[in-house]
C-alpha cells in the first residue's frame, strides 16, 4: 500500500501545498510537530524548505541528527495534526506519540519515525545554512526517499476520488483547515 | 470588494499553500508567471519566500526592482495561469498582459501590476540574501501590503461557500489543479 517514488517526482507531493507533520529522533528523543511552512525548492535531487521555529524541540532534534521526515496528514488525522500542533514535547513526561496514541513506522535511512495513516512521506538530510536557520528559522533539506500512499497516489499524481478521508489538510488558523478539493484541469 | 488587511494576518492568504502568480515590473517593462513554490516564511512583520528559477524574465525584474507581487488566482483564471506559466516574456514582441489578454491594477507601494480578478495580492520587497539567491533560486521578501477580494476573505478568514470559481488552486503538474476544498475544522 506503501510505494517508494521516484525521487524525480517527489516534489509532487508538495506542489499542491498541504500543511505537514514533520517528525524527529535524535538519541532515542522523538517528537512529531505540525508544520504548514513546507515547500517545494527543486526538483532533482529533490530539495525542499521547512520553517521550524527556535523554541520548538523539534529545532532541537532536527539540528543534533541532521535529518527529519515530512509526513502528509489527512482529513482523517485533522484532531491529531491540531493536538501535536499544539503543544510542545520537551514539556511530556512520555512523548506526543505516546501522550497521543500515534502509531509510526522505521524510515528507510533516517532515525526520524515515519507516521502511520499519513497519505505520503519524504526522508530529508539537512543542507547546513546557518545563516537562514539562525535568521529565518528556515532549513534547507534534500529529500533522500519518498513513499505514498498508492491508494491515493501514484504513476506521478494524486487521485483522492473515493477516499475523502484521506485527502491531504491545508491549514489556514486555530485548527480550521481546507480539504484538497476537485481536480481543476487546465487546457 | 478589494480590502486591505492587517499585515499581521497576511500569512493566512498563503498559509494554505495556493499557487500564485508573480508579477513584476522596471523600467516599463513588465512580466507575469506562475509559481507554485511560494510560502509564508513569517508572521509580524510577515516574510514569504519564493523559488524564482535563474532563466526566468521575472528574475531579471524582480533583481532591477527588488519588489514583486504575489497574485492568487482562482479556478476562473486556470487556464491564464497554465498559459503565463508556459511561456516567457523575454520572447515576446509584446508582453504576457496583452498576448493573453489580463487586466490588471496598480499596486500601492510597488510597481509591478496586480491581476484582476485574482482573489487576493501580496506586495513583497525583496530582503537581498545573494548566497539564497544564487545558489537555491530562493528569494525571501517583506510582505508590505496584502489585500482581498471580501467576498472569499474577510475577517482574517477565507469563506469560499458559494464562490467555486473564487476558490484558489493548487497547481500539481502540467496544468492539473486541485481546487481549495471543504472546510475541516479539527477539534
Amino acid at each position: 500500500m506503501v510505494k517508494s517514488l521516484t525521487l524525480s517526482k517527489a516534489y509532487r507531493l508538495l506542489n499542491h501545498g498541504p500543511t505537514t507533520l514533520i517528525t524527529s529522533s535524535h538519541n532515542n528523543k522523538h517528537n512529531i510537530m505540525a508544520a504548514a511552512w513546507a515547500c517545494a525548492l527543486d526538483f532533482d535531487p529533490p530539495k525542499v524548505t521547512v520553517v521550524i521555529d527556535k523554541n520548538t524541540y523539534t529545532r532541537e532534534l532536527i539540528e543534533a541528527s541532521g535529518t527529519f521526515a515530512i509526513n502528509l496528514p489527512c482529513v482523517a488525522q485533522k484532531n491529531m495534526v491540531k493536538q501535536v500542533g499544539s503543544c510542545s514535547g520537551r514539556d511530556m513526561t512520555t512523548d506526543k506519540f505516546a501522550q497521543y496514541n500515534i502509531s509510526t513506522f522505521a524510515a528507510q535511512q533516517i532515525s526520524a519515525p515515519l507516521v502511520e495513516g499519513c497519505v505520503a512521506w519524504l526522508e530529508c538530510k539537512i543542507i547546513p545554512e546557518p545563516h537562514n536557520q539562525n535568521t529565518y528559522d528556515l532549513f534547507i533539506a534534500e529529500v533522500i526517499a519518498a513513499y505514498a500512499d498508492e491508494r491515493v497516489f501514484s504513476d506521478g499524481r494524486w487521485h483522492f476520488e473515493g477516499y475523502d478521508d484521506l485527502r491531504t489538510i491545508h491549514h489556514v488558523a486555530g485548527g480550521a483547515f481546507f480539504a484538497t478539493g476537485e481536480s481543476v484541469q487546465a487546457i
